[in-house]
C-alpha cells in the first residue's frame, strides 16, 4: 500500500508555491499554478496534482518554461481576448484572460480567450469549471505534442488535444463537467505501463506503420489510438484548430515534448470560449440542464461526466486529501535545497 | 444497377423549389432548402439530397414543419443573435442568421446564433461551410430526438447530435471540413438495414437493455452506439447543451421524430458560431492550416475530413449530377399533382 498524508488545500497549495518559487518562478507565476494544484488534488486527480509540481520546477530549471515570464494581454476586437504567454506557465495567462473574457461574454453574450507561446494547463476541467462558477457555459481546447495519426496514416499530426465543456448548476457546482481527451486513453497511462514494464491493452496504441500493438514502448514510438477511429481524429482536429491554429499557438507536429527536459519551451496554445446563457436561451437554459441532468440521473448506474470530481471536491475541500509520502518528500526536498 | 439521370444543380434547385411550393411551403422557406438540396447533391450526399424532398413535402402537409412560417431575429447583445425558427424549416431561419452572423463576428471577432423552434437541417456541414466561405472558422451543432444512453445507462437521453467544423481556406475551398454524429453509424443506416431486413454489424446499435444486438429493429427500439463509448456520450452533450439549452430549443428527450408523420413539430435547434482568425491568431491562421493540412496531406492514404465533398462538388459543379431516377419520379409526381 502506499505511504499517504493528509493534507489540507491550503497546506497543498502552500508547499506548491514554495517549491515553485524555490525552483525558480516568480510569485506571479507560482501562485496560479499552486492554487490550480490544490484544487486539483480536492478533485480528486492525483495524476495533475502535487505529482506534477517535481516537473514543473525541473521544467522551470531547465528552461522549458520561463518561471519570470509577463503574459503580455491584448483585446483586438470587443468579444476577443488574446495572451502571450511567453513561454511561461498557462495558469498565469489563463489567469490574466479569465477576467476580461469573463467580462467580455456579459458585454457581448459570448467571447473568446485565445493564448499562445503557453504551456501544459494541467486538467483542461479546472479552467473551464471557473468560468461555470461565473455563470458561464466555458468550452476550453487546449493542444499537445503530435500523437495521433490521421485516419488512413500512421505518422502523428496532432496531440491527445482534449476539450471540456462546464456548465453553470444551480448549486454552485457545475451541472456537468465534460473534460476529455481524444485518444482512447490518456498517454501517461502508456508511459506508465512502459515504466512499470507491463504490456497495454490492444486499442491503446499503435505502431509506427498504424498497427495495433500491445507494447507501450512501441506505441510511444508509433501513435495514440484516436477514441472511436477516425472521429476521434476529427475532435483531435477541431481542439488543434482551435488551440493552435485559432490562437496562433505551435502545432503539435511542431512541439517539443511536455515531458523530459529537452526541447526548449513547446508554446502550444489555449482556446477558451464563454457563453452567456441568458443571452442566448431566452431564459430557458437552466430548466433545459435540469431536465437533461434528470433524465440521465433517472437511470440507475448512468454517469453525468463531472459527477465525480463534484462529489470529492465536496469532501475534500473540508477533510483535506491524503496525498503520496513519496511525492511530499520529493516537494520538500526541493523546498530544503532552496 | 440503378437507373439515373443527369441535372444539372440548377435543374436540381428548380424541381425542388417547385415541389415544395406545391406541397404548400411559401417561396421564403422552399427556396433556402431548394438551393441547399442542389448543394448537397453537389457534394455527393445523396441521402440528405433529392431523396428528402418528397419527406419534406410529406412534412410540410402533415404540419410537422410550417411550410409559411415566418422566422423571427433578435440580436440581444452584439454578439449573439437568435431566431425562432417558428416551427418552419431550419435553413430559412439559418439563413435569416447566417448575415448578421457574419457581420457580427466581424465587429465583435466571434459571434453565436442560436436556433430554437426549429427542424432538421439537413446536412450541418453545408451550414459551416458556408461560414468558411466568409472567411469564418464556423462551428456548428444540432440536436436530435434522443437515440444515445448515458454511460451506464440504456435508455436514450441525447440524439446523434453531430457537430460541424469549417476552416476557410485558400482556394475558395475550406482547407477543413468536420461533420461528424456522435454516434458510431448514422441512424438511417441501421432504419435502411431494417427496411432492407439485413442484419447490423456489432457496435452500431444497442437493445433496450443496453446490450450489442445485430438486429436493427431491435438497435432501433433500444439505443445507438456511441463512437468510442462514454467519450461519445461526451461529444452528444456537448451538442446537446449547445443546440438545445443554449439555444431555448426542446431536448432530444421530448422532441418529436424527425421521421413520419406523427407528434407534430420537433422544435429542435441549432447553435452557430463564427470565429474571425484575424481577430484571434495574431495573422498566424493561414500559415498554420496549411501546416497542419500539409502533415496529413504527405501521408499516402491519409484523410483530411472534407475532402471527398470537395472534390465532387468541384466537378458536380460543371458537370451536374447523376440522380435516381425513381426519387425523380417522385418529385415529379407531387410537381405534377399541384
Amino acid at each position: 500500500m502506499t505511504e499517504t498524508q493528509t493534507l489540507s488545500l491550503a497546506e497543498i497549495e502552500e508547499i506548491s508555491l514554495k517549491a515553485l518559487m524555490v525552483a525558480g518562478a516568480s510569485e506571479e507565476n507560482a501562485k496560479p499554478l499552486a492554487v490550480a494544484t490544490a484544487a486539483t488534488e480536492a478533485d480528486g486527480v492525483a495524476s495533475h496534482g502535487l505529482a506534477y509540481i517535481p516537473i514543473y520546477c525541473e521544467h522551470v530549471q531547465c528552461g522549458k518554461v520561463d518561471g519570470q515570464a509577463s503574459p503580455v494581454l491584448s483585446q483586438p476586437r470587443p468579444g476577443v481576448i488574446t495572451v502571450d504567454a511567453a513561454t511561461g506557465f498557462a495558469h498565469a495567462a489563463i489567469d490574466m484572460g479569465f477576467q476580461k473574457l469573463i467580462e467580455a461574454s456579459e458585454a457581448q453574450g459570448i467571447a473568446a480567450l485565445a493564448i499562445n507561446n503557453s504551456y501544459n494547463c494541467g486538467v483542461l476541467g479546472y479552467h473551464t469549471y471557473r468560468l461555470a462558477q461565473a455563470g458561464m457555459v466555458g468550452l476550453g481546447f487546449t493542444n499537445a505534442p503530435a500523437s495521433i495519426a490521421p485516419s488512413g496514416g500512421a505518422k502523428p499530426v496532432v496531440g491527445t488535444n482534449p476539450f471540456s465543456l462546464a456548465v453553470p448548476g444551480s448549486d454552485g457546482e457545475p451541472a456537468l463537467l465534460i473534460d476529455q481527451s481524444a485518444s482512447t486513453i490518456a498517454k501517461s497511462e502508456v508511459m506508465k505501463h512502459a515504466r512499470e514494464g507491463k504490456p497495454i491493452p490492444e486499442g491503446w496504441a499503435l505502431d509506427v506503420d498504424g498497427n495495433p500493438t500491445t507494447d507501450p514502448n512501441v506505441g510511444l514510438k508509433g501513435s495514440m489510438a484516436p477514441s472511436g477511429g477516425y472521429k476521434g481524429v476529427g475532435v483531435a482536429l477541431l481542439t488543434e484548430v482551435m488551440a493552435a491554429a485559432l490562437a496562433g499557438a505551435t502545432l503539435g507536429i511542431h512541439a517539443s515534448p511536455f515531458s523530459g527536459t529537452a526541447g526548449g519551451p513547446p508554446k502550444t496554445g489555449q482556446f477558451f470560449m464563454a457563453i452567456d446563457p441568458g443571452a442566448t436561451s431566452g431564459g430557458y437554459f437552466a430548466e433545459r440542464i435540469q431536465d437533461l441532468v434528470g433524465a440521465i440521473r433517472a437511470q440507475d448506474g448512468a454517469h453525468i461526466p463531472g459527477d465525480g470530481r463534484t462529489a470529492k471536491r465536496k469532501v475534500n475541500r473540508e477533510a483535506g486529501v491524503a496525498v503520496n509520502v513519496a511525492t511530499l518528500d520529493k516537494i520538500n526536498a526541493i523546498i530544503a535545497a532552496g
